[in-house]
């Protein structure tokens, strides 16, 4: 019987022990077969980062929410390889990362650990999705957000994920019956208007702390930003090959030539 | 006069000290007005990863290799964000990262920090370009991509660069002479097929080395790979809209509706 319930790798960039990976875990515990492997720590804005020229620390951590379960010192893409090529040994049948403590909508898809954790899984063509809620807070509730986690779940293991594809979804910080339902998006077009503060440690030393206010630059009412600031979940398909096709016809009008005689 | 060349800002992800980079300032010298802003250390494979919950560090290196200088303990795309916001306070005319030690292309791209700092000038909408040999030696030979750096960067500067895209730029590494040219390409499907050696610290604890093997299944001759294999550079134009548009419709017909009676 445990046999035809689906192998579901969770992850997250927030750490293993943040709510909303818990959260997630919940509802993946009544859907499939569910194995964590999470980073120990914090892991937000770690983007597509892996671990070049470091080791690499992976601890069990028995019974911890009743799952096997495993914290590692990567980065959230690490953490899927790991399980993929390590723990697993094997392909799960999905990948769920998140839910993450604040939004991943938009541009935030590249500066995204969670995301990226999911993009891995697309890159490996494993069916993922990442889950983000619209609230930064520690304590944020995600009641509402397990709802949605469970809906779009059943619906990818019932139709399947494109062929490396992979899900974003964010969730409106608001009620469920406040949500008013699941709307099919593409990553509206914006950018971080950043500012760094300049510091003095007690040493006399400067030092910086980023900071940025999200700039949406796009009125379309087709994009995620369009949904999330009227109250629906935003679901983005995501591909990861980067070429811009629509260029490749004015670069191939330049001067390339090789000047032989140097 | 001063005022007529561009203002060029130079990075990498090898650190500040590579040799690489040292080939990418001599030659962006003779182009225009250069500032240097570059990891402290070296910050390969940390993908968009960005400082969040942790200071940064920016030291002014006076008169390193005769340009305004600066190492940041910060990634890649921080030491664009830094510069953009706090260093040059203003737009630089062009971004280039790198010169890489080592390649990247194909799905490299999205775990690159040189082409994650060059992305992060497409989303600023400021001209950039990555530039990468394919030697990971460290006293890799970089003679010939400096020619092939300059004839890029000078078309660049001549023909523009469409807006919110950038360039990812791969060399084979083989003298000058045997380089067959300059080809647009795409991105090549291909992924990493990992490997995770476990082995034992002095204390008797686990740690792991990652390490992987490039996997090609694209057999296009329109792809990067084809084209380095051949002994051509590949020049990749590259977009950061990961939306994958064609699955919005097969999404659509999910059945997403909320079942509101729980």
């Amino acid at each position: 019987m445990a046999k035809d319930r689906p192998t579901i790798l969770v992850t997250n960039d927030d750490g293993i022990y943040a709510r909303g990976i818990l959260s997630l875990i919940e509802v993946m515990k009544t859907v499939g077969n569910v194995v964590v492997v999470a980073p120990d720590k914090a892991q937000s804005g770690m983007g597509h980062a892996i671990t070049v020229g470091r080791i690499i620390r992976l601890n069990k951590l028995d019974h911890l929410y009743g799952v096997e379960a495993y914290s590692c010192s990567g980065t959230p893409v690490d953490c899927v390889k790991i399980s993929i090529y390590h723990v697993l040994k094997k392909r799960p049948d999905l990948i769920v990362s998140g839910i993450n403590h604040g939004p991943n909508n938009s541009i935030n898809v590249i500066y995204s650990g969670t995301m990226s954790a999911a993009v891995e899984g697309a890159v490996e063509d494993i069916p993922a999705i990442g889950f983000s809620l619209m609230d930064h807070s520690r304590d944020a509730n995600f009641e509402a957000s397990k709802q949605v986690v469970k809906r779009v779940v059943e619906q990818a293991l019932e139709r399947g994920i494109e062929s490396h594809t992979c899900l974003n979804v964010n969730i409106p910080n608001v009620p469920y019956d406040q949500l008013k339902g699941i709307k099919v998006c593409r990553q509206a077009h914006a950018f971080w208007d950043d500012a760094f503060e300049k510091r003095t440690d007690p040493h006399g030393d400067d030092y910086f702390w980023m900071s940025g206010k999200f700039r949406n630059h796009d009125e379309g009412e087709d994009t995620d930003v369009w949904a999330l600031e009227n109250n629906y979940v935003s679901l983005v398909p995501v591909q990861y090959d980067m070429t811009a096709h629509r260029n490749i016809a004015t670069l191939n009008s330049w001067d390339l030539e090789f000047k032989k005689t140097q």
